[in-house]
């Protein structure tokens, strides 16, 4: 492998896709979702580019709303990752993100070799996707703009594909053309041509020193350069929301290629996938005898080709071919798979009348864990509440809610009206509503408490916050 | 109407049924649901039934598992018919319930008049109902075992069919046949035959003179008359068991127009449905402009034709066609309308592997009100308990898991270990383990209380009761 000491990559984590609902929601995209395995797919992405990148080097962007979990899952295996998660105020589109974290990487080391990541993709060959990143890296250092392209194997009409021309003469492990023309997600004929003629997938992955890309910045998106080397932390929520929304590809490829022939692609082979509806996830899983996916409490009779994935209920089914069948908590997806790409509009339709469905799940992340709602009655709301180990709520008050707690794993700290005390497992405590009060977990293991909500309004929005480690108001 | 004071009624409330799970379950089947509106359909049953023979002559045969259920339901309706609610220890197909719910009545009055009806139909037409009840009753009185048949509306090969002769000179409203033949379920091809040649389909409604019951059951049952004219409440769970499983149709109306005229049948028309599967379910409910039935929170797109039933959770929907969605609190079936008679064979499978998804609910219903397991995970449970006004739990103790009580309605009172005290609406109280402890409600509203269990066994049989108001051990 040809040593780079200088080599960054970027993990685009700002996705908000709603094409797997019901199991991604706008506050856990499924870029943060455990889709196979117990690691989440940023974590997998993450675990894929610390092969040919040190830790440090990973630069994360993300949206503000996601900036606790995101660095919770990266601490789970690369705490030196921490420091070089960037938030996004609001969502912006490629271009801005990567805008800011190559200028970050920049102003290092002006010389840095960057590879741009998603977050949210699969990738099976891991080998052949480093070794098209190398290749990409000798383009690169030649001043390129550098693309990943996949083999395409299939007429699809979800991805965008690039028509590849001169085959560069560089002494690369896979072949580099230089970049005719980028073509958007096309309809089923000419995606069959494309394929034929041996057009490549575009998969989002992009390969260039951080000169050159400041430089072909302020060449063709003058505007966005100049917001962009201003930006400090301090006029970040500013400055950013100004950022026009504008793709890599539209805001920098296309014109490059259009005006030089200094745009190239990588031609590979490496299993990949953007994950991007519910077939594409069933492609990806292995099948029972009637070629379904199964997932859960799952008892089927005379059932086939279908996709069900079941999070504590039993589905059973009978007499179905061709389905998508999902659920979560909360909610329950049963979609002919011949329509997965039309989820958007249902979707769509469920915002509108049950926004909190398409928001956030029954399990609702924070800085310091987790809760769950159990049930949500007039009067009454049970939650069950998981803190981190070190972790620990703020010290908070509620105006029309009282709470029985009940620890039922680990040893709760609680800060009652000035009180502190310790909770056992099976022990429990009650605070009065408009009691200050703090739970937190000074121990090693996870603590698990049971609270009782009681009150005539018992909404999220009913706290005040006096003391909070993650500076949340 | 004619005026027969000696009329009574007799209710069939044994059915188990699993073809409409999972809605119906052994413990709460399809006559205790309410299927449309907020009655049961035992209640709506003997909401009819009331409108022609006196609410303290209405008997009910059930099964000793559903007693106290049964017995809920009719006590909010006529308090004065829970005496006659007879509990069968086992369940022995309709002769042997509609012999011991006659000879209990012969015992009375040797000339009762009697109509048994199934607990689980539903009858649009109830003036139609009672018209043909009144006929029957003349057939009756002069020594007719009289069954109520249902004009045939269409060739369906779920019921069995009664082939009419010759036409009886009663005064009655309603023709009235001799009965030539029973037909059991047929097959399509002569479900036609038998629609275009006015057979009846055989609705399970018989009503005869008590006298003539016992005689006919004497000629041609002689063992099970010589076993039910001895039954007591002593030795019933020595005798039931013994007696032969037989249907009225094959045990006594079968052999008795096979021997004699003396089996007639009104011909009637009374939107009557035996609701025998989810499609008989759907045909009753109003549909929306795609012929869509839907309940509970459904949000669909291109969906037609489908019956989509959900209790708690959202059902999302797109591109379907002809499906039975049906969601309860832990099972969801999704299953090919065409196919709902094939059910039983996926309950069977369930019932395999997950039997208590065919057995239980997770609303589980008690003599004193309703328990709902709302989270049971290892090392602890938490249930939302009802229990009804004037009722209490039996007074009890765990060997191996204590309980954590908040009430979030109604008043509870609570013996604790010797001691007895009052909680009021957000008031807690701790079990620990093997304390003698009892929960009563002796207030005016539903006592509603959250439990949450700690131990490392949380089974339902880790309970010592020292003394129960309802028999229990």
């Amino acid at each position: 492998m040809k040593s780079f000491p200088n080599r960054y990559a970027v993990i685009l984590c700002g996705g908000s896709g709603t094409r797997l609902w019901p199991l991604s929601r706008a506050q856990r995209p499924k870029q943060l979702l455990a889709l196979n395995g117990d690691k989440t797919l940023l974590q997998q992405t993450a675990l894929r580019l610390s092969q040919h990148v040190a830790p440090s080097k990973l630069f994360t962007v993300t949206h503000e709303d996601h900036k606790f979990e995101v660095k919770g899952q990266l601490a789970e295996l690369f705490p030196e990752a921490l420091e070089n998660v960037l938030s996004e105020p609001c969502a912006k589109n490629t271009l801005p993100a990567v805008a800011w974290a190559t200028f970050t990487i920049y102003q290092q080391d002006p010389d840095a070799l960057i590879g741009v990541f998603a977050s949210d993709h699969a990738i099976d060959n891991e080998s052949a996707f480093l070794k098209a990143w190398e290749s990409a890296e000798l383009a690169a250092v030649q001043d390129y703009l550098v693309l990943l392209g996949i083999q395409s194997q299939e007429p699809a009409t979800g991805y965008g594909y690039i028509k590849p021309s001169t085959t560069l003469a560089l002494d690369a492990a896979l072949p580099i053309h230089q970049v005719e023309q980028f073509i958007e997600k096309p309809d089923l004929v000419n995606a069959a041509r494309f394929v034929s003629d041996g057009y490549l997938w575009n998969s989002g992955m992009f390969v260039f020193r951080a000169r050159t890309f400041m430089r072909l910045l302020q060449q063709f998106q003058p505007a966005v350069y100049n917001q962009i080397i201003t930006l400090t932390s301090e006029n970040l929520n500013e400055i950013y929301p100004d950022l026009p929304s504008l793709s890599m590809d539209y805001g920098l490829a296309e014109p490059l290629a259009a005006a030089s022939g200094l745009v190239a692609v990588v031609q590979a082979e490496m299993g990949w996938s953007d994950l991007g509806n519910w077939n594409s996830i069933f492609a990806r899983h292995s099948k029972d005898a009637e070629n379904n996916v199964t997932q859960g409490k799952v008892i089927s009779l005379d059932t086939k080709n279908s996709f069900i994935w079941t999070d504590d209920l039993l589905v059973a089914t009978l007499g179905l071919d061709n389905l998508a069948i999902i659920q979560t908590a909360d909610a329950i997806l049963v979609c002919d798979r011949g329509r997965v790409e039309d989820i958007k509009a249902l979707v769509d339709k469920v915002k509108l009348r049950q926004p909190a469905l398409t928001d956030i799940h029954q399990t609702v992340s924070r800085p310091w864990g987790a809760y769950t709602v159990l049930e949500d009655k007039p009067n009454f709301k049970i939650k069950r509440i998981s803190v981190n180990p070190g972790a620990s709520l703020s010290l908070q008050m509620h105006h029309h809610r009282s709470e029985h707690w009940v620890v039922v794993s680990g040893v709760a700290t609680v800060i009652n009206d000035g009180k502190e005390y310790i909770l056992q497992k099976n022990q429990s405590t009650y605070i009065p509503q408009t009691h200050r009060h703090q739970l937190a977990n000074n121990g090693t293991e996870i603590l698990s408490i049971i609270e009782v909500q009681c009150g005539a309004y018992l909404g999220e929005d009913d706290i005040v916050r006096f003391d909070d480690a993650y500076g949340r108001k």
